[in-house]
């Protein structure tokens, strides 16, 4: 059977990306406390296109991913895109794996255990040297410091996300990133609250208003001093309750 | 050219719907202030088919969808429905058209005027006789009382989003729908406030502290003495601001 | 504390369905070949609440899914709803429960092996009676009598979606309805495909021309025949190739 | 009333971004055919926030949006920029605004005209120089090149979208943009075909067999000679109808 994709192409232009996305596949991510976790991603694999080329193989990415036996950790990462690099004949590989990571959390007061779903996401790449990021989304509760100062009494707040990107040096866990993250929005969440953490979950909030402003500034405050971490983006959303709309900030630094 | 659609079908087995969905097109609708106004649908026209035709003519809903010119309200569903049925040579034919609608609001206190979006729906369907469906989905304020009671201060709150779907003998316009619903949450949603429409509604969502449960029973009351009215489904939901999940209820009433 | 929830509620409505929604959780289900596996769930819990309450105890329905152990199953889903029904003295509890099912499949021709993602879904109920309800969604390629019949060469084709819903007397695996979903579109679909195995799934669906009225029809032949099924819904979409929007079909059949 | 926002912030940490996001707002964009058209748009605003300022004053934005009237199109956006610098005291300011925006479109053969739907969005950004990108989403037809090549009969093909991103010195509309996308596809999509014109396109698109990799590639060699456009990226994606994944390319060229 002829090979089309091989075959020579005249047009002359390189193309930066080419491979296969919204692969959804079960994989097996690190946990920090228990080995590992079992979990559903969506996967994005592309390798570069010299110009002389016509097509890639799409079937090739998948072949990578079945070698490596769904095992998706930052360890195995770089290899994963050496076998896309060499079984593609590519210069460069890029990998995106978006994941649902759960963490076992035990409430404020009443010390009760319920899982909670941080969204998160591998993005590496490999052309000469290989770089990884690390992406934690991590639901929050804010409660709005203008909203608390002008009203007599009451403040609003609302669920929010905060998404954090970094490069590192040595290790660091989704947890750590989790925990820099609740403990920088006014509080955390979790799937079970009984009546006497609702209380104290209220009033700590209270107790600690933050606009996206703040959180985002916080958030970078510890990364800042974290020496594992090369770069860092935070974005942090509120679902603002008084509007139909988000408030949002962000910022981006390179240590380096 | 063979009409393939049109030939006999062995198989002996009538299809309850067929037709198109997710067509996105551009309406117009009726707006009570202002006459219509221009939107953004999608939507979904099914006819039955009866057993003995292989298939439907699945051009020929757009063709009804251009002859109407993309008109689409309460007055004029029912001969769309009419053209679809001649048309496609049905007995029964279904049309659901979703589309967002802007209502200007003035904020509480300052009067500064701004849009917001409403998520809203025409369900219409005609076999021997009309059935017209309105649904309006309306984002809301609502504070918990359990947090508000148990807590020394503050009460956890966030935005909800109100669905009411009604029938009705008179016409009921989105505009009511919406009141009700706002005024059965904490404090109804703008997309502008100024500080003291700020401290308006956080004073006003803390003196007013809602369960879901609470806002579908209130807009219950509401529907139930609204002659206008002969059947309705609520559904309320919050977007709790302490979980990273939802609390819900409904209830569905037919007058008749 | 005040027990707000079980207070008195004045306004004599009861109401349908209270609880909580997209609750995302890691569960563990049953998997025909490999005795069970592990995945990431979106569920709904919700039981009735007497006119006489005012609220009811979110924080419960979490702990009964904490005390099963996340396992999901149609063996214990009666049990997780008694538990509702006894932890929220209610008289009728509903749980619906998404999530994506990984099937292990063979190439046609090679032989090689991919997994592929079903979305499902079980949808239980008890008052009196247990009432249970599975859904599997399979993702499939169809190609157009139409287009095959009138054009010169080719025909268009996409892929589409078999969604089927069963109430059953006895044990039918999520595997079962993936192969009478399959075996009645134009072709099945995989992860992982080979020169000669594209070459197969190409001629075998060019062969076999199916609009979304063939689909739902040969669907629901299967299923008539099926003693273990005791109703059922079909509804095939299909993601036309040559449109922006779908291509829609289907039917509800109880048996009893 | 305090003003918060407006306070010393000590933490010593500028933002990049902050603002508003997920404003949904009526606009009304120009037409190449009709002047302009009214449709439903979803907007972010940014402005960066120096060291020295705790918070933005989010009502800002939408004060600046109901300034402008809702207009939005590449003459005013500067101005909007100008407005949200000078009104929140920022030095950059950034605008995305995301839209559905329809073409009326004749059929090849019978020329029966149809509204399809195009995703699009202006991202626009002042700091001391204008930048403006816009951005045009075509959903095309692909038929595999390899799948023909191999098969005996028929080749498999799919709904796809052609995502372009272009900086300009001249203007281009969105209908350039469209029609360029189209023709590098296998064949365009239309809202309503009848028999002829659905033969018409089945074997235009058998003639024109497309990788997602020749979809960039031909998109790239009009765009290279385009001398309004200095700047763009191409990503096409195929939602393969053999596989529950998509295939993807992309490139980026900038001509200065």
């Amino acid at each position: 059977m002829r090979d089309i994709q091989s075959e020579h192409d005249p047009r002359n232009i390189p193309l930066r990306k080419v491979g296969v996305s919204d692969v959804v596949y079960p994989i097996r991510v690190m946990d920090r406390k228990n080995g590992f976790q079992n979990t559903v991603s969506k996967i994005k694999m592309f390798v570069d296109l010299p110009q002389e080329f016509r097509g890639t193989h799409m079937s090739r990415f998948v072949e990578v991913l079945n070698k490596h036996h769904s095992n998706m950790n930052i360890g195995n990462l770089e290899s994963i895109l050496e076998d896309m690099k060499k079984s593609l004949k590519a210069h460069t590989a890029h990998i995106e794996v978006r994941f649902t990571y759960f963490i076992l959390k035990e409430a404020p007061v009443s010390r009760i255990e319920s899982f909670l779903n941080y969204e998160c996401a591998f993005i590496a790449s490999k052309g000469k040297k290989f770089d990884f990021i690390l992406e934690v989304n991590t639901p929050v509760h804010n409660l709005c410091p203008c909203s608390k100062e002008i009203s007599d009494f009451g403040a609003h707040n609302q669920r929010g996300n905060v998404k954090v990107q970094v490069r590192m040096k040595r290790l660091v866990w989704i947890e750590d990133i989790v925990e820099i993250s609740e403990s920088s929005a006014s509080a955390p969440l979790f799937t079970l609250l009984k009546r006497e953490d609702e209380k104290f979950i209220t009033e700590k909030a209270y107790s600690n208003p933050k606009f996206v402003e703040d959180v985002v500034r916080d958030v970078s405050k510890v990364l800042d001093k974290d020496e594992r971490i090369t770069f860092y983006t935070i974005e942090a959303t509120n679902h603002e309750s008084i509007h139909n709309h988000n408030a949002y900030a962000c910022t981006e630094v390179n240590k380096i």
